[in-house]
């Protein structure tokens, strides 16, 4: 049932707000209406929080991360060693493993996998200026932290070929058994994995 | 896992969005990353769309729902049936029965129900404003258009009362069968009702 609004102003908000990935048009209608019954200075924070975020937010000249400034917090922190590198697929990818708290290195964020289905290929994504910052800075360990896919698998493969010719090291993020999940529901494939790379009990 | 996110502009973009109904810290975060591969216009169209929807948007001085005038669209169109008045819930309700075309009157937004459990008392929605509508306007019908749950029954009642006095034919919405539900899974109550209320068959 498509639903019209008499006003033309909470018909825009609608329409603005269902732009955004999974939000509908019923969603998008119940956030307006639960904005017009706050205070205005709730519409007016989130309103203005999303334009400066937006004009302010650009992306790290070195690793492609979100950036307020040309460099990054994290590429700017002396106190990370410089010289081990994490791929990641996206920002969000940066932050998940921020959250670790096992990775004290930088990173590189290729902004995309290899996806020929999607028509993307290794031009589309940062892989050339991943080359270039491991042939000029000293870089000794590349770490690839993709997605178990098909389309994390090819990008890992493309980037380990490329990687080949030179001084590093490359690694990849170990498949194996999820915490806390039972055994008797862990794939076969993953299970498989998990006795070939099998590690010392401590 | 509580994630750290290193630049405060989208941090305060994340706290923003996830202040919004069923919106949580993960989705506020997909959504922040989505403007931020987007066109910086469409952040710009979308916080502004939002903070002029709250700024311009208040209350319809005579039925209550929401309205860019004084007076709203609705209550302004001399061709609706001035003598027909639908009492709902909120502003939401209003779109919805716009939505079914069957109601050509005006309306009447309670802005709530009354529910002693969460302490709102007939005082605490637009009752006293309905009842001296009903006695200066010359109002003919009031459609009751409340859930049929415990605190629209209540209000249901309350409202009924109130109206007793006055030269005005109170009515109710059907309870009966969903079109399209199997007669087999609709609940007694709902089924003892529409046979109760059972019409001639056109």
């Amino acid at each position: 049932m498509e639903t019209r609004i008499d006003s033309q102003l909470l018909e825009k908000a609608v329409g603005e707000l269902s732009k955004l990935p999974g939000i509908g048009r019923k969603t998008a209608l119940r956030l307006a209406l639960h904005l017009l019954r706050k205070d205005p200075e709730e519409a007016k924070a989130l309103g203005e929080s999303l334009i400066e975020m937006r004009e302010k937010i650009s992306y790290c000249a070195r690793c492609h991360n979100i950036s307020e400034e040309e460099t990054c917090p994290i590429c700017s922190d002396s106190r990370r060693d410089q010289k081990t590198v994490c791929v990641v697929e996206n920002v969000k990818d940066v932050i998940t493993i921020e959250a670790t708290h096992q990775h004290h290195g930088l990173y590189h964020v290729l902004g995309g996998l290899i996806s020929p289905l999607d028509g993307i290929g290794p031009s589309d994504i940062e892989i050339e200026s991943l080359v270039e910052r491991v042939s000029k800075e000293n870089i000794q360990e590349v770490i690839l932290a993709l997605s178990p896919t098909l389309e994390g698998d090819t990008t890992n493969f493309y980037i380990f070929r490329k990687l080949n010719e030179l001084p590093v090291k490359v690694t990849m993020l170990a498949r194996g058994l999820s915490v806390g999940n039972e055994l008797e529901y862990t794939d076969e494939l993953t299970l498989g994995k998990s006795i070939q790379n099998r590690i010392p009990f401590s």
